[in-house]
């Protein structure tokens, strides 16, 4: 059963905050010389200094709509896909369209979708199956995390570990019938996971005004062992589920862009999966985990790098907080 | 042009903590009798004491299921559309789904969409177009807002003027075409209005580890007077555009659910359109603002006392944060 949809990729831009080696932030931190390579096996990550997730979500967007010669006006929604916001209310997109050059004249709507590191592979799902070649022609998906700022300094684990990013895309109904489509998308929650990767403080539970800012409550907290082990359990049958009803070998998808939640998560997926070398792609050495930024990034990449070529078939997959697993499979 | 989708709403449930009236928080507030009501023109509201969002998004979904006679294994997605949460990360949807009775059983997946008040309309558009009778036979949209503790005692406009809220809907593919359907959805996002309300602190601009929590920093800010001057210079042509395409007039729309911004919010509705008694709902003496539970639990007080029939036509309106507007006709 194949039921694609003709969706294009049009085009993409990115935004990096300023890179920050292994060997700066030890110095930093006052962690021993090698330990974050040998805890995160990621070299270089980019940290915001100035930026705000605004600011670095309205440059990628605006890098994306210089490659496709395109206006604000052209767009038919802003979706911004990810964790992580500027001010608790309201919404990040319209905090990100604010700050575009054109965001004041134009009045394109807006919409927040989080699934935490999943946000943009749900947010293309929805884009998907939204775009219609009538009232929604094109969608901009943006990606603007900062998860610098979330980390608990006496956590090397999670310190190490993520970097900040914004990489945005625009997503076209395919008038064309070009070739481009898009095939599916699957998600599954297994709530036991609730708990192994939450920020506490902040929200209604640990509200500001009764819980003085403690960095332990409010920074990031991971139980990576956890998070692992349940991985490692549920991800055979999800996969089996993904390719399920759609007459496809996991060795038929050309190239599949992960999550980079982490190296050894990187490691599990390797050993439970038969990957052809070159098909599961990676750059936590160079960019950390940037939340839902990490796969967009990725993506991004990988096209540039001619990697992915139009009619390949591509996937997207990773994990997230909550605890969830999602795929999305398409033909770039 | 008319391309209507059969989407039929099949159940519904609530959830509401204790109610607060005008002269308990005058009381509470230390605020001179009367005013209350003069400011804001809400006698009740709810105000949760040991709820958390997820608790009472739960109970709501659970009151849905038991009236649909369906469990939650029978639905294909949740989506959590609100502006408050429990915890800045995972997803409220995350959250809300863990403290469901079988929640950690069960792994249908979940998503939040925000936009603010509007996000019960967004999520209802997402959710019809993403029904297709296959992978998603059914969706489940819970708003579960807690606006109470983000106020500040020293603004007895926003203090008097919100409520606590939890209210969840099952939308279902229309197999059956039993008439029910989803006409459209339309938004837009008018960005020069984006610091008219807005909480200011706990996000990556005014970070808490910098910010000591202060009350006018932490609390949702609003400035009343410049909302209802741009949402009286937009609504006209906006709600041209709505109708647009649809070969309706006004008045052919047999009841209007819109979001219980403000007394005089919905004032300034009427004296720009022309609605017939009755036409355009109200509960905000009631229960106040509930930000995006407001319409959902306006719409499920209007099933629940009969003034909506199945084959009525009916359209949810309202402005948000951000500054959007937005609405959304369906046939009941």
């Amino acid at each position: 059963m194949k039921h694609t949809k003709p969706i294009r990729i049009i085009a993409y831009g990115k935004y990096l905050p300023a890179k920050v080696s292994s060997e700066e932030l030890e110095r930093a931190h006052n962690l021993p010389p090698g330990c974050a390579v040998r805890i995160s096996g990621v070299q270089n990550r980019h940290q915001a200094t100035f930026e705000s997730n605004g600011f670095m979500g309205a440059r990628a967007i605006e890098e994306a709509l210089a490659q496709a010669k395109l206006s604000l006006g052209d767009m038919d929604l802003l979706i911004a896909a990810g964790a992580t916001f500027d001010y608790p209310l309201p919404s990040q997109a319209s905090v990100i369209k604010s700050e575009l050059k054109d965001g004041l004249a134009v009045h394109v709507p807006v919409m927040d979708i989080n699934t935490t590191c999943l946000s943009f592979v749900s947010a293309f799902e929805v884009a998907a199956k939204m775009l219609d070649g009538a009232q929604y022609k094109r969608i901009l998906i943006v990606s603007a995390e900062i998860a610098s700022k979330g980390l608990n300094s006496a956590s090397p684990e999670t310190l190490t570990l993520f970097g900040d990013a914004a990489v945005a895309f625009i997503v076209a109904y395919d008038e064309g019938n070009s070739g481009s489509s898009f095939w599916k998308a699957y998600f599954k929650t297994y709530s036991e996971g609730l708990y192994h990767t939450i920020i506490r403080g902040g929200g209604n539970v640990h509200y500001f005004r009764d819980n003085p800012y403690d960095e332990a409550l409010f920074s990031f907290e991971m139980n990576g062992i956890k998070v692992l082990q349940l991985a490692k359990r549920t991800l055979p049958d999800f996969m089996a589920m993904v390719l399920d009803d759609l007459s496809l070998q996991l060795s038929d998808i050309k190239i599949i862009i992960p999550h980079q939640a982490s190296k050894a998560g990187l490691a599990v997926s390797r050993r439970l999966f038969p990957f052809a070398p070159d098909q599961l792609k990676e750059n936590i050495e160079d960019h950390g985990n940037c939340i839902a930024a990490s796969i967009p990034l990725l993506l991004h990449q990988s096209i540039e790098k001619g990697e992915i070529q139009r009619g390949d078939l591509c996937m997207l997959f990773g994990t997230s907080a909550g605890f969830s697993i999602g795929a999305l499979i398409f033909t770039y």
